[in-house]
């Protein structure tokens, strides 16, 4: 018997002619992929990272979240989107004094991100849509995105966005976690969370730990609540072990199986409102002013 | 009769020890750029780009308002902070349908910032803050400064930070501005306020528009509220000119001198307030946990 | 209920101290990580790309092969292996013509693997095995293994190797195939078998044709045989477009399942033999003769 | 009151039907850029550096010089020129042994000055000069020069000058000077007269030095006499600090207020001299011999 | 009485209609090189680089023997060929530990050697053989061709070839070579005579040695043979120090000139097999599948 | 019988202490480039490139007087010089419209001839000269010192020199010429004048023309007296096809083999001269001024 790390669920539906449809990029045949391209699907890309997460998660965290939340929001909508193979090594320097982490250099991870884009740009796709599941990826994604926006002529609009930040999310923060400003930084009460309602088997709750070493406003970070407590929008990132102990900044032993679904739910609403609007948009061309 | 770009005044002041000092890195010679070095000050790099900015101001307007926002500043706290000379072209690819606009590659504008803080750090300089004035640096100068922590192992913190962005700045704008959502996204109420204050010689008020073409949510950018109405934080930029026809978007004509005024005393004290905050930043070692 | 693209199987098996051991770095904690690093495992890296297999196969071919193999090999042997997360976009600028392909700038895929390796010699792992699934990787993954070899200094070993040129497939491949040279050579009767024996859901064998279009000697490949009939080592390799109407070139009509199965093995049975020899390989010391 | 750093001087002129004329890219609205290039206006780019320039001289030596020659030369001929913004951080990598000084890699800087032009040229401009006030940017500029030529296929006509090897300053040079050979290489008694000229407040005489360590002649510069006393032509630049104790190198203690105004007439004029060349060169179209 | 280091002899031979010919580019004048490329003649260009051979041989065997070989056999076909100069520092890096060598960064070699031949196919060369003397070279080189196809967009043929790899050698190594498996790695029996064959004043036999230190079988390597006894393909690469004391790997003291003339004699027919493919080969035009 | 491009004359000859010397680095074993290294020896490096010269002259031209010039200056000093292998594939875009005309990427050269640079410092040589043979390399090559100077920390000194911009070649241009200043600047009585001393064979003096369109002053190059007629140093250089017709830029028909054989042997002196003011030269160490 195999280990077969691919499932074989879910992976295509019916649409409404009665036909099986495939959602997942990889699995078409180069046909399929054609044709998903010129029916205007929008290509949707998780982007992660590999990096310590505690003693309770494994370094997976933010791959698997990205990841299955991406799964999950395109396969109910195999119509509109389709499912790109996630880009999983990410930009992680300040994170290497924790063994687990990988990191790629900053140019060649943005590069790379790119060339993805550029290649689906290349076959047609003119909506796409970066999910990001590590912080520290936002800048670089960013910049993938606009190069891919700024190098296709504006012929594609290349949208990038981390998963806590999308609308549903954002107002489910609100009201559903139970920590205080810095309580969802990172391998948090967010994460775990999410993490629990996907693989509870790889989590061990009995090492989850509250670590909130208190540092300056500009090196606080809150996944729900925003950057900083005192709504700046200062950048500055020392290195993660000058932070923590134990890896997590946030409060770990908040996390519940029940927010791990309420905010997976929201995070795949989410991610289709982003879809639906990237597929709906129209934007007037440009005009050459010299 | 001379036209000297570089004004004579405040280019010093007495300290307490009644010893006159510089505060303009560029004015110092090489043993008062040793000593600055050595007394702890945090050096302060504006960072902007030249491009459009509607029929009303000069391209000039992020470089005007970073530049003059950091010179007040250190001007007024000499003991705590050095002005080190702003690169004024940055990276802007999308405006080039607008005649003026200079934009640099975005792994060279990344380089080009990091190695003038690298060139600081090898002098001993250990805070840095690069305070910017375009939209689109941010994630350019988020890497450079991420860059400059990496490479110096930890040794310098380098953060970076909007003038629209520092904390003083965002709550005068809740209450002092009279655009809507959107009102303040370029060349608009805010950058033109300061603008006023700064240059009125060089304004074209009769030339200002309310410019504000209806675009998908995801595209929506403001200043002083924030990237998006609903609150999500995706990232996407298409060509500027597919979003403006006279290179403004939002309400320039909604600007006044005591706006700008009011704008710009916030900003100043933005800075200082981050000068202090990271000169008083003390985080822990960093430990290798293999 | 979920898509869970990662199964819940054979993640772990029991040791001979009867402590359950976890064979894939992605689930690991980072102390996990790290023990996993000072008991000597060896790093397996399984690297591929997406592109067109014919009509009859997925676009990932490359990467469902590459990544079973290693996965199931590895899970035999985890007190002496580690199973790396697999890079799938890789090098294939020329399979552009077809729909589906994604292809990285070939600096950028080396650096990318590159730093993947460094990053797991900089947490103490000292060999590491690349098993790439892709022809057109060979020459980068040696460039990125090498590149590990020196800039680790020679601390680290680092081999790359494709899994149908491990010995014992290369031995079965003279006696199993049905096909003549050059029938296997892409999505050919060796991939075919190898994709049916793992996913045969996904292959439409119908679909699946000989295509042989006779090309110069220079031109031609064969993954069992070695890369021209006769004998010699040129490297030459034109658009795909242009060798191949349907994507394939060989066979794919000879594929089996039980073939499949047989390949599957004598691949898995190689890498096991690979990382044997790597984790069992002492070398003499450096000698500076200066 | 403010600092002002732009000062509100001559920015304008009256042209000869009666309007005003800006001469400053940076204080253009767009459509003035725009005009200003098909005017056919040829765009000057002032470029220097921050480094040590002895105990007397403050580290903008290069910058004000190079911007001020530049300002001047392009304020009295608008209708034939645009002062663009300097770049003023350049490559000095040998004198960071001294603090103060900034320094930009080679190919940063390279490629930052032509991505500078090439927006210019972008926006129409088909005559750039590059002027120039450090010695070690003369050979990146040239590069960045000749790339412009290239890249725009020949389009556009870049050249880069330094402002002490402009014919009426060289021949200025045989007669005004006191000291011999070698006394004009390095905050010397040609920079530090020009600095006296421009900005006497911050030049500290009594602290002005002569300073002619002996050297081999491959090491010989003389900004005014040619790189080396016999003639021949080597290039080799060894770290600064092996070279000098003060920074200078040359006779600052010779430089007067006169002097500097002598040499920045005649500065000014060769600059004109090649705007007017520029302008009004007219080359062979290419020809292709395959 | 002078050195001139590029013989007279054989610079020319008479074609079919009594004309001379040139063969070697370098020695024609452009309108000659433009006469060559209109004919359709195939570019060979050797690639080699310096590094020690053992203690009787000198640095530049891999440059000795490309660079004959290919002169030799584009002597005999003039009207068919052109010998390009070779390029002869190439890439080493892992025998820096032995003085002499000397090694060009990875991607720098790589995009030389592509810039030499995209300037060949600037001026018309459709056929481009890259003959490498140096087994390090190999995937670099493989690179530069792959590169030169598809930066033409198909249209220019680039293959690359090591000597010993060419059909003849190949054949001939198996029944002339004394030595056994691994007999003939590195300035070893068949590199040592070819030497002799070429220039028998600068080999000193005497010290020639068997050194076959034994290493695990992914570090095997052997010229003739293939890469490893076992039949795998797995590459590896250690630090060369730690793999030889004398440079030499095999058998160096089976070398003989008999042997040296014969390879010499089935490299140069291989090589113009090579040439007469290539410049026989047609092939299909590429297809957009979009 | 064998077309041998490297003569056997004078590679070697007998030192004072009556033993046979070796002066070409790529006839050395690595033991004996180890001592030449230890003994001191300066490490002259020959670089050019292949471009049109002209009817009259083979595109290689540069390559063999530089390769000459460095041969027979160093044969005459092996005790104090080591002759490296030429780089002769070199920095030429602007000749791209003349068939033959072989460039490398700016960069790409820069760090090429760097690399062989750092090669040898890595060996042990501390003083190195680079003579170049094209006049466009002049600043890539300068780049290439001075990096090779910085990258070593100032341990090893790199010079850069133009054959004609010896001391003793400019001297005996202010005699020896015929043509007045424009006549020697490509292809031209200099350069002409040197080929028929070394390779007459090669000449065809009845396809010499004299070539001068008239350019603006920006444009014009003399090899021997300098570059612009009115004495200023502005650096500009448009595409050659658009300068000439045939490729020559002066006046061929003045060269004659008896000039030849007198530039060259000033040629050679004035390396030999710049080989011993290295040897010679010391300077004092670096200073940390901080």
């Amino acid at each position: 018997m195999g280990s077969l790390i691919f499932s074989k669920t879910l992976f295509s539906k019916t649409n409404d002619k009665g036909e099986t449809m495939k959602y997942r990029y990889s699995e078409m045949t180069w046909p399929e992929c054609n044709a998903a391209a010129k029916a205007g699907r929008v290509a949707v890309l998780p982007v992660a990272t590999y990096e310590d997460h505690g003693y309770h998660l494994p370094i997976d965290v933010d791959v698997l979240l990205a990841t299955e939340i991406c799964d999950r929001a395109v396969a109910r909508i195999p119509e509109e989107a389709v499912l790109i193979p996630a880009v999983t090594h990410g930009y992680s320097p300040h994170h290497m004094d924790f063994p687990g982490t990988i990191t790629i250099a900053w140019d060649t991870f943005i590069k790379y991100v790119k060339d993805v884009c550029l290649s689906l740009a290349h076959h047609g796709f003119t909506r796409i849509l970066i999910v990001n599941g590590h912080g520290s990826n936002t800048s670089p994604l960013d910049m993938s995105a606009r190069l891919t926006v700024v190098e296709t002529e504006g012929r594609v609009l290349c949208a990038a966005v981390n998963h806590w930040g999308v609308r549903p999310v954002r107002e489910l923060g609100k009201t559903l976690r139970d920590s205080e400003f810095g309580g969802t930084s990172h391998a948090c009460e967010y994460e775990t969370s999410l993490y629990l309602a996907l693989r509870p088997d790889l989590v061990e709750m009995d090492k989850a730990v509250d670590e909130k070493i208190p540092v300056p406003a500009s090196f606080q970070t809150d996944l729900l609540a925003g950057k900083r407590a005192d709504g700046a929008t200062a950048n500055l990132m020392p290195f993660w072990s000058s932070l923590t102990d134990s890896g997590v900044r946030g409060d770990a032993t908040k996390a519940t199986v029940e927010k791990g679904e309420a905010f997976l739910e929201a995070a795949i609403e989410g991610v289709i409102e982003l879809v639906r609007e990237l597929k709906g948009a129209e934007i007037r061309p440009r005009q050459d002013h010299h």
